[in-house]
């Protein structure tokens, strides 16, 4: 892709992650960042929090299924993604747009924590094996992080994508 | 500060981070990534490696320690930081200019990887109280990754900067 | 500041920018810029269009003047600038949120464009002297581009900010 | 390309910008620019400059005439681009490492300057004709803005690229 909006974002996670599969089986991980700016009062001579900034991101594959077992509710990341738009009708019929991150690489800030780093296994998990589409409503979804789930969703088949890359789907964010 | 080249890199380390102390007590670690794209080749109509961009990363206080502590040669990072360029002369009086990344931001990839995060004790080892730089032959410097160190160095003093950002020092990195 | 999210956008003016003044004489423009990537369809071969990115950006002082005198609907521009929420009932009473630009810099883009560059005198217009927001009903408004406005707004005084940014308003843009 | 570290820099122009030709036509040129932030010193409470970051930047095809037509020594300018790395030896046979942007969208700020942007004629010039690579060692040169030039240089044809993305050769820039 060529002319994309790529940015870094750190924030802090505002929940738990929600992981989710694909029918196909490919992961997808669902997180919300709060980014807060520290501003200097020059009258007061001191730093004080700036206006919150809040935005949804979705990670793919093996990346998605690291983000649900790494990061937690109040966890602080760096992430960077390509800024995409996103409109809807809600319940009421009212037109909204949402801004959300399709996200290349994530990893906990260690500003303020550490980190016990383990690869993953080389070839491993990648790719769940699929029961298929059409046999089972919840065939692309299972219980995670004790949140509930509202089913799977439709057709969606893994691309291949470069490794450097780490996500990419084209297709909408299934939450 | 305002107009500073803010740039976000992700890449591997090429080797484990060095971490020194400043007879102050303030901790300042030194790693080096080598960040190489993926570049589609449309002739063979596949993916390549392209030319890999090395650079020098120095991160300090909790920060610096969290870093010797979490990451070592190999991992996969994502870094944010300022880009600095800075000259000197070799040993054989050849003038030469090097581009360092002042690091605001640094977290190990969860793109083929699983992390434990752990959180830094509240309040605990920002600052080791110094002796001072001549009590103590270890005041400034501490063995750290099996490397060997240098030393102390100049009377550096930490300054206030805001949380959010991290890091900061103005001082030359001292290594 | 320390901590914001940093984002630079290159896309086209949707329509010609706005400009205004406040009361205290300080101008803002605001325009709208639509962001569109070029997505490489493999099964097609060949580059498409991908989703349209639109951002809404608030330029301060100078700038201001300076955006509404050279940039006009259909400009492609480079611009860098913070990414804000700010969040606000429609008239329906509904709740909604957006995302928009605080701009740092901004300039016409040279990919197929040339542009004749011209400095601004040096320590000129930064500042109309204000007769106060009650003496006159222009204070604070002036027609610009041909577009209705309406009316001057709030006691707002201009902050000294680095030049290096350009800008940097902390109160709300007065659109 | 994935994976490339994309920066966005602002600065002035250090010198008019060079332009060459390649034997095939493909027009590139090559402007050095300075940038210089603005730090706030607490204890003299007051902004100061920063230290200055120096890049070379190379930019293609019409992108680059309109850069030679547009900007100038001293000209502040936004650059985005991909931050690319090079070695080489000089005269002494001393290895040097420099870093270079492989610019993507460029333009002057309007931060202090307003600029007439005209857009280039539909179609035109994108490429001139040439007469082949081995006809002439000066085929691929003309004299620019009144700088002295070294000559042609090898056998560089000219790729298709998306047109968002404005510019990216893999070759070495030709200076």
């Amino acid at each position: 892709m060529a002319g994309e909006t790529v940015i870094t974002v750190v924030g802090n996670l505002v929940d738990d992650p929600e992981l989710r599969f694909t029918p196909a089986g490919a992961a997808v991980a669902k997180f919300r960042i709060a980014s807060t700016p520290r501003v200097f009062d020059r009258q007061a001579n001191e730093w004080k929090d700036g206006e919150t900034l809040f935005l949804t991101c979705s990670v793919w594959r093996q990346a998605a299924e690291n983000v649900a077992e790494s990061l937690a509710r109040g966890t602080r990341v760096i992430v960077q993604g390509r800024l995409k738009q996103r409109s809807y009708e809600d319940r009421e019929q009212v037109k909204r747009t949402v801004y959300e991150l399709d996200v290349d690489e994530v990893g906990p800030s260690l500003a303020r924590a550490t980190a016990k780093v383990e690869k993953n296994p080389a070839g491993g998990g990648q790719q769940r094996p699929a029961s298929g589409p059409t046999d089972d409503p919840w065939a692309g979804a299972r219980p995670t992080n004790g949140q509930q789930q509202g089913g799977g969703w439709g057709n969606q088949t893994a691309q291949q994508q470069p490794a450097a890359q780490g996500a990419g789907y084209t297709d909408e964010p299934p939450f």
